[in-house]
C-alpha cells in the first residue's frame, strides 16, 4: 500500500528530539508529543488531538481526546462534489485546516511543535495528484520531522472501526456511498464512491432520488401509486408532484436530496411495496460492493469463511429503524461470506485518522528496529 | 387545453387592418401578413416566418418559409437545466429572442408591422408562470393585436410531425426526453421530461449515464466486463476507468454525457450484452412514457385499436442505426396500441410552432364565425 506517508528521508524520526520541546513520559507511555486526526469531510472539518504512545504500550481504549475543533470546509477538490456545491478556494480551505489544527493543539494545552504525526482523511481523495497537492499544504505548516499522511475518508473510517488497523472492509453510506478495504498484506481495493451520475444507488442521495423518481412516474402514469407522494410532498411542502421537478432542480445539494431516505425508511415500514423496493435494492447494491472487495481482496481466505471485519459508517446504515437497512446489508454479506463481522465505529474518523497515523508511526517503527 | 395564448380582448383580430399595412391577396391565399414560429431550445434560438394564409385555404405542403434566423439561447429559465449550465440572464434572453425575429422578418423582406401571430416553444415551460413570464416578454414587443402563444417545446414538435393539428402523442428523446399528447377535445398529458434526477432513463444522457455506470461497474468487480469500457475510454481520450469520475464531473454539461449515445450503440451493434440491455431498457422506458400518455388520454380509442400519429423527435430515435432505438420503441407501443403510426417530422420545430400558430387561428377563426 501507497500511504503516501512523508518522511523527508528521516528515518529514525521517532527517536528525534524535536528542540525546544521536553519528552518526558507522563507515566501512562506518552511523552507530551502529540498525534493530530483530522476529518475533511465535505461539510466540516474535525480535528483531534491524541497523545504519542510510545510503540512498546498497546493503546488505551478508549482512546484519550487531548483536545477536540470543529471547522468549515477545508475540503478544496472533492470528487463528484465540485460541481455540485459552493467549495472554498484552495487558499480558504487550507487557512481553515491550519486554523482547526491550531485550536485543537490549543485546546490540549500544546502547542505546533509537539506535533510528531498528523493524518488527513479527505473525501474525493482519489489520486495521487490529489493527495501530493495536500500533503504540499501540509509540509509547508510543519517542519520535516513531522510525519504526514493524507487517506481518502473512507480509509480513516475503517481506522475508527478497527483502532487503526488496516484490515476488512468499510462501507460509508450517508450522502454518498463506497466501500474500501485493506488485506493483511496491504493491498487495497474499492468499489463504488463515483458519485451519483455514476451509479451509486445504495447511497442516501441514491435512495431519495430513486424515490423523488417513484412520484413522478406514479403521477405520470408509469408507475404504481405510493404511499411516497403523500410523504414527501408532506415533508418538503409542496402540493403536487408537477412542483417536485422545480424542487429537485432548485438547489443542486445532494445531501438536500437524501436527506429525504427516513421518508422512504418510513413508507417501507408502513409496507408501501415502491418504497420497500426502494430500499431492497439499496441494499443489494451496498451489499455488492462490500462483496466486489472482499473478492478482489480475497478478504474471505481460500475457503471463503475466513473472518474479517466490516466497518458500518453513515446515515443510511445507522439501525435507529425497524427496517434496519444496515442489518440487512450485513445478512446479505453473510450470506456469501459468514466470516463478514460488522462493526460500528465507537470513535469518529477523526479519531480513526489518528489512529491510522499512530499505527503507521508504529509500523515504521517496528520496520526501523527490525533494519 | 389552456393554449395560453393571448388575444388582449380583441375577438376579431383577423378581420383587423393594421395601420399603414397592405393585405393584398397574393394569388396563394396569402396576403402580406405573417406568422412567427420560434423554437426556443436549451443551445439555440431558430425562428421562421411564414407566411399567413387564410383560413378558406389549406396549408401548402412544403410549407413555404419566408426567412430562417438562428441565434443563442433565449431559454432563461429551464427546468432540469438551470444548475447545469450557464444561462443567459432574462434580459439577455429576451434580447436575443428579439434579435432572432428582426433577423427572421428582416430576411423575409418583411416588417414587425405584418406579424399576425406568434407562437414560442420553449423547452422546460411546465407552469402557466412560466407561460405567463414569458408572455409578457413577446407582449412588451407587439402591439395589442398580435396573437401570442407560448408552449412547452414538446407541443411545437408534435405539431412539427402533425402539420399543426394537436393530436396524438410526440415523443422526444435528445439529451433529455418528454412524451407528450393531446386527445382530440383537447386534453393533454405528459410523462417523464422530469429531467437525470427524476428517472429520464430513455433519455440520451440517462442511456449514457448508465453507460458509464457500466464501465465503473465492470472496472471495481460490481458489473461484467463490457467492450462499453475500451470504446468509451477511447472516446474520451482516457486511459484508465478511474478517470472516468474525473472527466463526469469536470464538466456539468448534461449533452457532454448524452453524446456518447453512439459508443454504447456500436456496442449494441457488435452484441455485448451489457450495451444491449442498456438499450433494450431504453426502448422500455421511452415506450412507457408514451404507453402513460396514450392511456390517460384514451387515444386508442374504446377498442384499444384506434389510430394516432405517435411523433418521434430527437438523436436517440434517428433511424440510422442498426440497433434503432425509435424503431424498437415503436414495436413496443404496437404491441400494446396497434393503431399507433409513427410519424418523423418533415419539418423543424420552429416551423411545428408556426404551424401551430397558424391552427390556433384558424380554430379561433372558425369559433367566432359560428358564434
Amino acid at each position: 500500500m501507497n500511504n503516501y506517508g512523508e518522511s523527508n528521508g528521516d528515518s529514525n524520526v521517532h527517536e528525534k528530539q524535536v528542540e525546544g520541546h521536553d519528552h518526558c513520559e507522563n507515566g501512562d507511555g506518552s511523552d507530551n508529543r502529540v498525534i493530530l486526526g483530522i476529518d475533511g469531510g465535505t461539510t466540516s472539518t474535525v480535528c483531534v488531538c491524541i497523545p504519542l504512545f510510545s510503540s512498546s504500550k498497546s493503546l488505551p481504549n478508549p482512546t484519550p481526546i487531548l483536545g477536540r475543533a470543529v471547522s468549515g470546509c477545508s475540503n478544496h477538490n472533492s470528487v463528484g462534489v465540485t460541481v455540485h456545491v459552493s467549495y472554498p478556494t484552495e487558499t480558504a480551505a487550507r487557512g481553515t485546516l491550519e486554523e482547526v489544527m491550531a485550536e485543537a493543539l490549543s485546546k490540549s494545552g500544546s502547542d505546533w511543535s509537539a506535533v510528531h504525526a498528523v493524518c488527513l482523511g479527505v473525501s474525493g481523495v482519489n489520486h495521487p495528484t490529489d493527495q501530493e497537492r495536500i500533503l504540499n499544504w501540509l509540509r509547508e505548516i510543519f517542519p520535516s520531522h513531522v510525519k504526514l499522511y493524507v487517506q481518502n475518508d473512507a480509509v480513516a473510517a475503517l481506522a475508527s472501526g478497527t483502532m487503526g488497523k488496516l484490515h476488512g472492509c468499510v462501507l460509508i453510506a450517508g450522502t454518498g456511498c463506497i466501500s474500501y478495504g485493506f488485506a493483511e498484506d496491504g493491498r487495497e481495493a474499492r468499489a463504488s464512491g463515483a458519485g451519483p451520475v455514476l451509479g451509486d444507488w445504495g447511497s442516501g442521495y441514491g435512495i431519495a432520488a430513486k424515490a423523488l423518481t417513484a412520484v413522478i412516474r406514479a403521477h405520470d402514469g408509469r408507475g404504481p401509486q405510493t404511499m411516497l407522494t403523500n410523504k414527501i410532498l408532506k415533508a418538503l411542502s409542496l402540493s403536487s408532484p408537477d412542483e417536485l421537478i422545480g424542487w429537485t432542480y432548485a438547489d443542486p445539494s445532494w445531501a438536500r436530496i437524501a436527506a429525504l431516505v427516513p421518508e422512504v425508511v418510513s413508507c417501507a415500514e408502513a409496507c408501501d411495496q415502491v418504497a420497500t423496493k426502494i430500499l431492497v435494492d439499496a441494499v443489494q447494491d451496498l451489499a455488492l460492493s462490500v462483496k466486489a472487495v472482499v473478492q478482489r481482496l480475497h478478504l474471505c481466505g481460500e475457503d471463503g469463511n475466513g473472518s474479517f471485519p466490516v466497518v458500518m459508517v453513515g446515515g443510511v446504515l445507522e439501525a435507529n429503524r425497524t427496517w434496519d437497512i444496515g442489518k440487512e446489508v450485513m445478512k446479505c454479506i453473510q450470506e456469501q461470506f459468514p466470516g463478514a463481522h460488522p462493526i460500528r465505529p465507537q470513535v469518529e474518523p477523526a479519531v480513526g485518522a489518528a489512529l491510522l497515523a499512530w499505527n503507521f508511526l508504529m509500523k515504521e517503527s517496528t520496520g526501523n528496529s527490525h533494519s
